[in-house]
């Protein structure tokens, strides 16, 4: 799903992000509660009307960015003190007024806070951090219900790179009975192995009947790897930040457009490629447009690997249903690794 | 015409400005013989194919830029030095040479290198920039004499607010029977009592089967003067600009949307507007969206003054026709003065 930071993905339009494929969109917690505020989203009628996308949207718990943008201010068991990034403000995030907070949102998918444990961090310290992540989330859950109105709340499952640490907290969150499950604290700077091997740890113990959310990965790699250990769901800023700095996706590798190379190169991104970008831009125009500062390379560099990403995971889909995604899965990852300049 | 100075329409695509009604678009031929280079776009098939844009394009003569971004180095009776506002880099723009760029840029009306005169300047300096502009119109028009293909090249009548001047610029280019007029140095810093009155002492001496195109000029007000006083075309950052400050035209005057008052108002910017922002999103969202730098606020204020702008001159031709253009003028500037806050 593409990120909507403050109640937009940058740079796109809701009816360009529908045009585009996206069937979900994911808003944050964190910013949305300081700008514009949760009260004035709930006024508009919630995120759906004050944006105006009307397709579903997932809220994350803001736990990630009270820690990863360094406006931590103090933990305890009652929830998080920090301040705002923007003007230092104090507030507190507590597993209840998130929900709340999120409840004013509207979102149609809510996290519960957790606390998202950085790497690396020793086995004790990520069993701490993981306990208080459970706590927290049937602390959530208990409030969730006591007024679930439509919105579903998913549950988190934390545990760094520790695997019976992840078992254990699989298992809690899996008896709490929450609808879905969302796997937070990878790509957070681990290994790429260590990546894999938890989430081929965890495959095996992850229920059928819930649908599986991996918080913030991640690369198209990832992603074909994330999808083999039964992974269903995925939020990443990674296409729209890479846009903004002039790197798009294709089939065959990332691109960084801004290389002179292609200051008269007179080519879609990717010939292949059926975005709105592709059809109609050069490579040269796109370069200029990037090198003088204009928004119009912004946005079609966005809409490029917005529906690179959406169209990788409908291929997935397609690959799934006619049973051969281990092979679909070989097939890409040797088409990515094979570096865009040999090939285009 | 919307104002395209980098080969773009800021924030815009050229698909979204057919959709709100632009005929034709501008662009700079000081900014483009920068960056990218008339060459590289000479190469890419010229400015239409570079940019996606099919509909009709006319390119300044530089001459303004080059005043105007204090570029300027050395003015001679060959032409003007100076220097790139980009890399301090020197180069020297003549007229012959300002005609040959604009041929590879391959805009559809093309201008020829001028002297904008400041304002204030003394009748002696507006006389001598005024004999400049006219040698130099005669040396261009010379130039693309030779080899005039399917470009049109129109004549600049300057003159500063002085009425003997302009009397005098006017007719000499009128005899050299330009297939179009362009009148420059207006809206340069001069009263607007002072272009009223130069405006209506040039309206009986402008020739009836040649457009006229005032440069630069204006707000919706200056616009309906301009018409009035016989004047057919226009150009003008206003909108654009405007928009990415915040502020947004509407018939009833302007409204700064950056104001808190519509941190919490719900209503599109002008209920009467059929442009894409007006019928989707509501003043609190773009004020949420300039507030906190996301793009998508510029798209829509972009968007609602370009449509503004269009449509205003697609009324004052509806007016035209019925022979009711003096009626609709004062009509139109009794509503402009009310004042957003009283109306809405």
């Amino acid at each position: 799903m593409p990120v909507g930071t403050q109640a937009t993905v940058k740079t796109q339009s809701p009816d360009e992000l529908e045009q585009l494929g996206a069937e979900i969109i994911l808003g944050n917690t964190y910013h949305l509660y300081l700008r514009p505020g949760a009260e004035l989203i709930e006024k508009a009628g919630g995120l759906h009307s004050f944006s105006g996308w009307s397709r579903p949207i997932l809220t994350d718990s803001g736990g990630y960015q009270v820690f990863s943008l360094k406006a931590l201010n103090k933990i305890t068991d009652a929830g998080v003190e920090f301040q705002s990034h923007i003007d230092g403000s104090r507030h507190l995030f507590t597993p209840e007024n998130v929900v709340e907070i999120q409840r004013k949102l509207g979102a149609d998918i809510t996290m519960p806070l957790d606390v998202c444990t950085e790497y690396p961090a020793a086995h004790k310290k990520a069993s701490f951090d993981c306990r208080r992540t459970f706590d927290w989330g049937k602390r959530a859950q208990a409030h969730w219900r006591e007024s679930p109105g439509d919105q579903v709340l998913f549950g988190i499952v934390q545990g760094s790179i520790y695997e019976d640490l992840r078992a254990q907290c699989l298992q809690e969150i899996v008896d709490l009975d929450f609808p879905g499950l969302a796997i937070g604290g990878l790509s957070v700077g681990e290994p790429k192995e260590d990546l894999l091997r938890i989430l081929a740890f965890l495959a095996p113990l992850l229920p059928d009947d819930k649908p599986r959310h991996l918080l913030g990965v991640g690369t198209p790699e990832d992603i074909l790897d994330a999808v083999f250990y039964g992974i269903d769901m995925f939020d990443c800023v990674m296409p729209t930040r890479n846009a903004r700095n002039g790197t798009v996706f294709t089939r065959k590798g990332k691109m960084t457009l801004k290389g002179a190379i292609y200051a008269d190169d007179f080519r879609p991104i990717d010939p292949d490629c059926g975005c709105p970008a592709c059809r109609k831009f050069t490579r040269a125009y796109i370069r200029h447009m990037l090198a003088v500062g204009e928004i119009l390379g912004l946005r079609l560099t966005t809409a490029h690997n917005l529906y690179f990403y959406l169209k990788l995971m409908s291929d997935i889909r397609v690959a799934i249903a006619a049973g051969k995604y281990a092979c679909f899965r070989e097939a890409r990852l040797l088409e990515l690794s094979g570096g865009v300049d040999q090939l285009f």
